[in-house]
């Protein structure tokens, strides 16, 4: 599975994989795709820095990208505790009433909230760029806009692509102004934030937008059947996040939401403001039901909502309490049926793809098949 | 494009178009389509036979079917004004209210509504089959699940094949041991009712689900690209209906709906039950904002809320009221922008087919191409 973009990155499949986790990340890029490692848990840059030595070592040479999420525009002397104030109390009451509905514990004193919305600022981003920067990086793609226009510079300086994701033809274009490398077309169908249009349609239309542009097609891909499908709509390789959830190798916060995830069917998810403020595709729980619920307060704008629920969601992850136990994921989940390791599940891709290939050659009555 | 369904039916390219219009679906069979007109307007037996001698006189002999719209489930002795008297006068009000308010014109006296709920009643979709079984369809497909048996029967006598449209695999399955012969998977991305899975998505997981039962893939195509992509991904054709709307063959209800549809991007669709009482896709208006506004009325349930704005509808259509005016379409009208024959879209599609086989072959590194 070779494109353009996959011989100017030297790997053999051209495919991407976005995690949270090292141990994925490096299995990918060893498995002959592109790992590609989220940094916005990283609030202290030696977690990042601890990681990033891991992958090095564990990468056999391949090359390897960081996602990070930063916003295009600045906002400029803003504390976390001058946007805690902006919560309303009616908000808080909601969040500590849904708790005590269903008997979910407090933390222990002084036991930290895992999310912080200082990973989504900034200044946090900048200081995982500085740190990544020492590593040989091949690909820094931002999550949240067009990165600011200096640190596409520095990427480029440093021999580093740059994506950005888009869930509209429009905003790639943007992207595209910003002197960006890919653009990584994200779908309806995908797990985290997305827009209103299907892959299906999504992917040409931003071919077509940010031509001669690579363009990446993310959602609804867990199969190397997809994979082609995404290829023959333009793409020049997949960008994969929720596949690689329940790979062995994935340090998934609890043992409950694997299995969650395994038995979740196509239908289980939602595309919710429940976690950030803005509509991220993730599992459909009590707690989401809770927040879409007309009868209840709604949700705050970003980035008050993942603020106000920071807490909440550690102690629901903490003490595995099932019915509000949920996790980012895509539509493809209800293809997520048993754990496997990332090498399995890449082959299965690779081997799909061929088949694909074989089929549509076939309907194309092309000889040689 | 040939799968063994295309074969099996006698056509050249497994493209399956659904249309209204007696001219378009002509047209579709005659490019080498399979074109499938649909009956739900027609609620006089005598209209749908004088539109299928005009079908059978101009399709040279080429295969074509019926969509109909009919219930599983029967609905003894209820009348169309039994239905009326059950819609709330507040919602009566409502409508009155959102007309008045863009000045809307009334009908002449006697003037009829065009849209009558009768067409979804069964009684009607029997006389429609009493019409059409005397023309040698090839095609019954049915938009609203699985038909009752002994229609499926009569159809297997009468040697045609039998689809029905499914939203879900767990609906592809009911259809499945319904004894029907085709499932058509209807992505989120499609025109008209539509179920909550993208096609990426949803198209394998039908394959899957009812195999060895071929499955047409609907929803977000609208391109050979998008063509190629659902085969990759296991479908046996395609099954487009927005794309005909702004061809030159077709007869829509004003010039300003073709206007809007041709300057309609992707995202200007909304999936609202604001047309029948079950979400449908269709271009995002005014009206259909007035619907989903939470400070509004609400919709109603199927069949209530068709009965309730088939009026305002018919007045909207007649007298072009741009803001209210809209109509069903899927997230493909953003490629929906000239008018053209129906032959120079079949045309692009099979080009664009053949294009699409060529770059995944060069990405698999196949010979030959």
């Amino acid at each position: 599975m070779q494109t353009e973009l996959s011989k100017r990155l030297g790997v053999e499949h051209a495919i991407f994989g976005f995690t949270p986790f090292p141990a994925v990340a490096a299995a990918i890029s060893r498995a002959g795709g592109f790992g590609v490692l989220g940094a916005v848990r990283y609030t202290a840059p030696d977690d990042l820095k601890r990681d990033l030595d891991w992958v090095e070592a564990h990468v056999d040479g391949k090359p390897y990208g960081l996602d990070v999420v930063m916003p295009a525009k600045k906002v400029e002397g803003v504390s976390e505790a001058d946007v805690e104030a902006m919560i309303p109390d009616g908000h808080r009451q909601f969040v500590q009433d849904t708790l005590a509905k269903y008997g979910v514990p407090e933390l222990a004193e002084g036991e930290a909230s895992g999310w912080r919305i200082t990973g989504w600022m900034e200044q946090v981003a900048r200081g995982q760029l500085d740190v990544a920067f020492d590593y040989p990086i091949k690909l820094l793609a931002n999550a949240l806009g067009s990165p600011p226009a200096d640190v596409v510079a520095r990427a480029h300086e440093q021999n580093a692509l740059v994506a950005a994701l888009a869930g509209s033809a429009r905003h790639a274009v943007k992207h595209k102004e910003g002197g960006i490398d890919i653009v990584v077309a994200q779908g309806y169908e995908a797990g985290g934030h997305t827009g209103e249009i299907a892959s299906m349609v999504l992917t040409p239309e931003v071919v077509d937008a940010v031509d001669p542009l690579p363009v990446l097609a993310a959602g609804g891909i867990g199969s190397g059947q997809q994979a082609a499908a995404a290829l023959a709509l333009g793409a020049q390789g997949v960008w994969l996040g929720s596949l690689w959830l329940t790979c062995t190798e994935a340090d998934v916060s609890s043992p409950a939401v694997t299995r969650k995830l395994l038995a979740a069917g196509s239908g289980d998810t939602v595309r919710s403001r429940a976690l950030t403020g803005k509509p991220a595709r993730q599992l459909r729980t009590e707690w989401t039901d809770a927040w879409d619920d007309p009868a209840g307060p709604g949700t705050l704008p970003m980035p008050l909502q993942g603020l106000l629920v920071a807490e909440a969601l550690t102690r629901i992850q903490k003490y595995e309490v099932e019915p509000l136990l949920g996790t980012p994921v895509g539509q493809i989940v209800g293809r997520m049926t048993s754990e496997r390791s990332v090498q399995a599940v890449f082959d299965d891709l690779t081997r799909g793809f061929e088949e694909a290939v074989d089929r549509i050659n076939r309907i194309a009555g092309r000889s040689g098949t």
